[in-house]
């Protein structure tokens, strides 16, 4: 297999991404190509100081960067010479088969939805975030800011894509899928999770577990948790904060909190496209680039997108 | 003044609320008069046992009691001796001040809603949680929870309320108003959330700072901070747990994270009705009764909806 890095991206490019690959590469079994898309002006030395060499190491030289405040579509038409334009030209080619990259959201959103285009049957592409549960296990909130407002269509489809992510990706058995609401009993909520239970009782691809509220996003009463990007995005940063105040009252090193950092998770794929691409935090740091090549392994592997694809050909019209 | 007070409502009533009384009655400066409004064998004797006793203790006799799960409506309706419909026909009558209860949160609301009635002007009374901040401070979010679907006139009308209640009650002059968001930028946001920015920043009376992320809800950067009531009762349901994950990970007695027990603040005024109605958590204990007989103390001391009536008069047509 080959994975696509993108080494411009993130605040602490290239530096982090060269640490990220070189403790990437210190594992075992690593026997992924990985192409490092970057301006090799900058990363060549890099990877020589820091001695990561491998024959499996790449170096795909891209000139150009896109920035985190230049507006996606713009940017990728005009810098087409960008480590984002190439890896985006490199996957839609079949030169690799996954795309990471910290770098501009945006830029990485547009590229996903424009070149590799969105699997056939799926209404909108969508984004996760992991959650630490405290029984140890791990609980995927979907989707996570991409799409602010949705259907209830829209969020029946992402309990799909979540089972079959949390499936393959967290290998959790018929994944529980929990409705984000206000109360337990259907008929509760705005009118969006009103209109979504029905459709997610219905739905025979997915074990829907009915409404979690929530005080339960951090128990095991679902693996895979639904809701629209506004409340998902607003979780994600409240759950990232929660790190950020037991570091500030100085238990950071809980065994349990730890496991709240982004690092450990790198970054989301965006599920719905057509082939893998993980978008990193901007702020990633070289365990989260690391853990970004482990999930961009599975996702190749498990061939989730290939399972996607199957899965939704079922509802295209004849 | 006159406080009433519903000896039957939550859990562990009528014990509870009596012991909440002791702890009350057991503070200086108490003047208020409590009506504690029950079923009198039942109540009478726990009065005498736990030695609760004050020429300011009142009882009122209330055979009914309205249960957890009973139809609001229905049952205002039909127990006219109950507790809770005993508490808003004392209210709407003048016979006491402000009246609490940790009973049926629909009977309560109905009750506010129906018997005191909605100040002219304001199209949704409203529903508070308290946010306990990093640096010390208090933070409010509104809507809690009343209101699951809102437009953007009731947000822009949340933050006049939630100003008004922090400055009175918690005492934070001229307090920041913030708007829940997925990101820092004007535009950002859902449908409602675009549409309220614009509201917000033409509102003279309030001190708006703009939009604030799930990250900034325990930071400094806004005091009142508001959302619909399907978020925010995500939010507060969210941050109750983050007080069951610290104990469980045996951190309960952290200064900080003590401030996210419920019972520290012990319900959540009805704001946008005539008079002050203090709605409590159902598992509400001794302190959290004590805390609401304060919190309806200083809204009749302050004339919050006195201040609220004033200030909406002003949108009324002519």
């Amino acid at each position: 297999m080959n994975i696509g890095l993108d080494m411009m991206g993130g605040d602490f490019a290239p530096l982090e991404a060269v640490k990220g690959l070189q403790l990437y590469l210190s594992g075992s079994n690593r026997t992924a190509s990985l192409y490092c898309i970057g301006d090799e002006t900058l990363v060549k030395p890099l990877l020589e100081e820091h001695q990561v060499a491998s024959p499996n190491l790449h170096l795909v030289h891209a000139p150009e960067v896109i920035g985190y405040h230049e507006h996606p579509t713009k940017a990728l038409k005009e810098k087409q010479r960008s480590s984002i334009a190439i890896g985006f030209h490199m996957l839609a080619t079949g030169k690799i088969d996954a795309f990471i990259s910290a770098g501009n959201t945006g830029a990485m959103l547009v590229g996903a939805m424009f070149s590799i285009k969105t699997i056939p049957g799926v209404l909108r592409p969508t984004i996760s975030t992991v959650i630490p549960k405290l029984d140890g296990g791990t609980g995927i909130i979907m989707d996570a800011g991409l799409n602010s407002d949705c259907k209830p269509e829209q969020l029946d489809q992402f309990a799909v894509l979540g089972s079959l992510y949390a499936g393959n990706i967290f290998n959790i058995d018929n994944p529980k899928v929990g409705l984000i609401n206000v109360g337990e009993e259907e008929g509760k909520g705005n009118l969006l999770a009103q209109a979504t239970y029905p459709l997610l009782k219905e739905n025979k691809k997915i074990n829907f577990v009915g409404n979690i509220e929530g005080r339960d996003l951090f128990n095991n009463k679902a693996d895979v948790m639904i809701c629209d990007g506004f409340t998902g995005n607003i979780i994600l940063k409240m759950a990232e904060s929660v790190y950020d105040l037991v570091q500030a009252r100085g238990y950071a090193n809980d065994e349990y909190f730890t496991r709240f950092h982004y690092e450990n998770y790198g970054g989301t794929p965006v599920l719905g496209v057509n082939r893998p691409v993980i978008i990193g935090h901007g702020i990633s740091h070289a365990k989260a680039f690391k853990n970004m090549i482990s999930v961009a392994e599975k996702m190749i592997e498990s061939d989730v997108c290939g399972k996607i694809t199957a899965l939704f050909s079922n509802n295209l019209p004849e």
